[in-house]
């Protein structure tokens, strides 16, 4: 199974792409998307959707796992992240990937074992679990990796759920 | 300029187009996309894509008229809205139409003439403005058709004043 992670945003959009198979991990791509503030909204949310069809025209996910989505601090931010979210999980659907979307809960809990985890934490546990040499910058792309595990754990979980049942 | 209003959502995404020449209107068309409640969300985002882009493509507006976003109540349906919302101003982007926000506040201004007006009075004033023989339905089909004249009266009242400091 093929998973892109996505921390959605509109100044930064970070992503990862790893490959789950067999219970291994294997990173194909991570990086950000970025536009400028001093592009008109708009058109950020274009270059946006032209970047990340790029990537997943290129590498052909499976699954896209992403976080749901909570107001607690700017309104205005928050109302510009889920603009630019909505064409995130749009472009994925319009290729028929499944879209999965976890709380920030789910994936502590999946990465480093329990919900209270700190960022610094999942950070850590993102680069080992996925053999990485190096915490990947800006915080974004460790974040969208973290998302890939999350789904990964997940669905893993479920399958040997399943199978379970089936014994 | 003919210019398009839409009232953002995503169960319901109201339209209307209108040319609006010689301080003249003049209706050529509205509606309402609608997305059944059944289907997946992100699905849902793509029929909007789809079918805003078919209207787009088809009256080919020079100006996109669409209301500010605000999050008061339910931050769920909210957090949706600017989903579906952020759709709506990109595919305006794509294709270098203009795009007009407008708060609820100046839309009431410029369509009866006084912020405090209802929503009753913004309905039959959007029709008689416009000439229609009825109040269209549903709501947000004649909420478009108010940003339309919401985004004439204001970029008409600004070329005056061009005018009138050019004298």
């Amino acid at each position: 199974m093929r998973i892109i992670g996505i921390d959605p945003g509109y100044a930064i959009v970070g992503f990862g792409v790893v490959d789950y198979i067999g219970g291994k991990f294997s990173v194909k791509d991570f990086g950000a998307i970025t536009t400028d503030k001093d592009t008109p909204f708009p058109k950020r949310l274009c270059e946006i959707y032209e970047d990340y069809c790029q990537i997943l025209d290129n590498w052909k996910p499976d699954a896209l796992s992403i976080e749901r989505l909570y107001f607690t601090n700017n309104q205005k931010t928050g109302i510009d992240v889920a603009q630019a979210r909505g064409i995130i999980i749009m472009a994925a659907a319009q290729r028929g990937i499944e879209i999965n979307e976890y709380t920030p809960l789910q994936v502590k809990q999946a990465v480093v074992g329990y919900g209270q985890a700190v960022k610094k934490q999942v950070q850590e546990m993102t680069k080992n679990i996925l053999k990485l040499p190096f915490v990947p910058k800006p915080d974004d792309t460790a974040d969208a990796l973290a998302m890939t595990i999350c789904h990964a754990q997940t669905s893993g979980s479920l399958l040997r759920n399943i199978k379970t049942s089936n014994i």
